[in-house]
């Protein structure tokens, strides 16, 4: 049992926000435009939280908890998370890839926009 | 002729960017975590562009605009712009709304991760 807490800690959900530096530091240089910049944080956090799925894709739990921690005002605009955790299928096996949660983002956008 | 330039001044790219106020200035409270400013910064631009349309769609010179002043480092990632342009129809007709917007930036978003 300690062997699988140490091998998928992400999956405990947590309300503390993680703090993972920039990944793409070697990406971009450092004359980013604002949107470049705002881009550059949607990735960072995805790949933060994608720690099973090694920045690949994230787990329902990853998900939740990146939902929870960094959406805390455009959460809802998301859609009721449990829906979307079953619709993923099998929890062991479901993954939300990057794509995915770059549209998942633009719900919260669009529901900000709605406001 | 005058006429026209004022009505339409966004048909003639420009290369300064925009400067706009972030327009959710009311939506989202303070407290705002990275990724909903980011977020928010991602709209606001959309906002800022998209004279023509009154914030609802941008015009193929208001995107190319937004995409050349706005994603100097990424806008390759978006595919070529004259293609993408050609896609939208006739150009006094043509329009992009925010959802294919958001589409748009997260090609740029792939295109960054594959660096």
């Amino acid at each position: 049992m300690f062997a699988q807490g140490v091998s998928r800690p992400s999956e405990e959900l947590s309300h503390a926000p993680r703090s993972c530096p920039t990944p793409l530091g070697t990406c971009p240089p450092p004359e980013l435009t604002d949107v470049e910049r705002a881009i550059e944080t949607v990735i960072s956090q995805f790949h933060c939280y994608a720690v099973k799925g090694q920045k690949e894709y994230l787990t329902p739990n990853e998900m939740q908890e990146l939902v929870v921690q960094k959406l805390p005002h455009l959460g809802k605009c998301v859609g009721p998370l449990e829906e979307k955790i079953e619709c993923m299928g099998d929890p062991n096996e479901a993954k939300l890839e990057f794509g995915e949660y770059w549209d998942m983002m633009g719900d919260a956008a669009k529901g900000c926009r709605r406001k």
